[in-house]
């Protein structure tokens, strides 16, 4: 497989397990393994060859349904589904299924995505920004201030990693959960709505899962000039099905929950992206030429982010540039930072392994040595 | 490959070149000639751990939009693009950015898919039924009736067939050719704007191609309260990645356009789904027991419905149960009607091979003969 030649930090699509690549390639030639062949015979078609309403895919879809609420913890109270057209289309329909004539949504913004579905949010309704880490350039998490339920139709949040989903009296809480979700147990009965594009944690791109409290859901003032395809409540009723869904999608995702769970759950990924981000973070602190962006306390297990501001300003843009030529030369490929930010992020998902994060910390301090 | 076991009328996800399953089941192993690798060597990756904006996508993007105008002959003057979310997303897109408060959108009625797009649309707009073809059971493509211009925004085809695309003067034209497009050569030019997902003619379910004339998108009435995510004009600006776009799908659909090409084109293509169709047809047509659903002349080419409505109406559903299963047992499979109408439905887009209808005509012959 490819993945033993390169160390991929993409944000995302990112890096995912070898052994789910190989089944999901086995699958793009014939399916194997379903309702109709419990002895993990091929059924002599293609995965992508078949109707989402089939016995071979239902089994799919109920499997992947099940792994979401067995391996990522999400509870029964809440519907599960698979959607497209990622966080950024979830941006657009939580508000036109959650905005409210008598309440504003109130947003934490902790940065460029959250700035995205803000800008959203504002076309449809009266829209708060209740904190914002803006002033120090987005390296922590602010704290939740009080907010009035009367007042307030729900929080939504976004981005950098929370160490703990935010509790709010009476107030419904939406996240975006897409970088974060099954890299450490979370507690989503905190939720009322959460969504993750799977191209980071979960498989590749093009499918959204979605999942929303029934009891949210059936207390949603009824807004009939929402398209029916934009409602929660067509797919929850339809059970991903209303219209075809990303079938090939819904295979990797199950796959990644199956080797998720196999590899034990969200507890063992916890303590390995834990030991993964410390190697780096404290290879980062002790560094004299790079700084890391987020401030302890407010440090994302999965997107570390870094400069090289420990050199004169004069020259940090060429050794940016040289470290990252340096570093796909030597197989660590995509460290570049997001084009709105600059500097270096290293994506350090659930399917990214140790010896890569050491492969990095190594290949670093050899840089500063000879910087 | 387990497309010489079975012959599969799925009518989508539906049955796709054994040469583009090859090729996109090594590429989910890892990709290989792309932008990077130019003698088609591997790029060390998977194509779905690498970024949407990476140069290796970017490449697949640009040649699948190339191939779009190249091989599905749509005209240089509309611009392409790819979203998620299928027909049914258009259903409610179309309206979104189409509506106008001072005119009415007029639909041909041709059946079920019809029917959810006229749903969608009168909840934003009034919507004019201006022909259907419900009163004979959407058995052939009614005309379409003089449109004013002054109380028209636009006419919305779907479904059944039609041979030419209608024109109507200073009305434009909108069209879902999910499961016309690629089938043979269509006038496009006539259209304002088109949308097909990829599921039935062009690739896996999960992408949806869209069309759309650029002095038709520029003269849109702004209205400010659709959201961006929904907008035509935020894809077409940002050329399919205003947000992570379904990265497998297009590559697949690239896939699919080169055999197409390979293949001879769309009129090389006309020639082989007509010769498939008459096949099919003119053994239905002859029989004594089976009973083709669409008149002659409003007859598709992709989906040939009919049922056993030559038998006495006591028998019709135990023949029809029968068929299926028998049909089954010889490998010809999904060959039951969609679940609104029952019968039975062949479905033989581009990739279904002619041995594939040979095989069914042999096989309602001998039926036929028992029975």
């Amino acid at each position: 497989m490819a993945a033993s030649k390169l160390f991929n930090f993409s944000a995302g699509p990112a890096t995912l397990p070898a052994r789910v690549l190989e089944r999901a390639s086995e699958a793009v030639r014939e399916l194997r393994g379903s309702a109709h062949a419990p002895h993990a015979e091929g059924i002599g078609l293609s995965l992508l060859e078949i109707s989402h309403r089939s016995a071979d895919f239902t089994a799919i879809l109920e499997r992947a349904t099940a792994l979401c609420h067995e391996v990522l913890e999400i509870p029964s109270t809440h519907a599960v589904v698979f959607l497209q057209g990622g966080a950024s289309q979830q941006f657009a329909m939580v508000p036109m299924n959650l905005a409210r004539t008598d309440k504003a949504a109130a947003f934490i913004d902790t940065g460029v995505w959250s700035k995205k579905a803000i800008r959203e949010s504002k076309l449809q309704q009266e829209t708060l920004v209740a904190a914002s880490s803006g002033d120090t350039g987005y390296d922590r998490i602010p704290a939740v201030p009080e907010l009035e339920a009367a007042k307030t139709s729900y929080l939504h949040i976004h981005g950098t990693q929370w160490r703990e989903l935010p509790q709010v009296a009476d107030v419904p809480v939406v996240a975006d959960l897409s970088s974060d979700i099954g890299c450490h147990p979370m507690d989503f009965s905190r939720l009322a709505l959460g969504y993750a594009g799977a191209q980071k944690n979960l498989g590749p791109s093009g499918v959204t899962l979605v999942f929303i409290e029934r009891e949210f859901l059936a207390s949603l003032e009824a807004r009939e000039q929402v398209p029916y395809f934009f409602r929660y409540a067509t797919h929850v009723e339809k059970q991903s099905v209303y219209n075809t869904p990303n079938t090939f999608g819904v295979l990797v995702l199950q796959l990644v929950l199956e080797w998720l769970r196999d590899e034990g759950g969200l507890e063992a990924a916890g303590r390995r992206n834990r030991e993964k981000a410390a190697l780096l973070y404290d290879h980062l602190d002790a560094s004299s030429l790079f700084v890391p962006h987020a401030q302890p306390g407010h440090r994302s297990l999965m997107n570390v982010r870094w400069s090289a501001d420990g050199a004169p300003e004069a020259e940090r843009e060429a050794i940016t540039q040289r470290l990252l030529a340096e570093a796909k030369a030597a197989g660590l490929v995509n460290l570049k930072g997001h084009r709105s930010v600059g500097g270096f992020r290293a994506s350090i998902y659930n399917a990214f392994p140790l010896e890569g994060v050491r492969a990095l910390v190594e290949f670093l301090r050899e840089f500063e040595a000879r910087a």
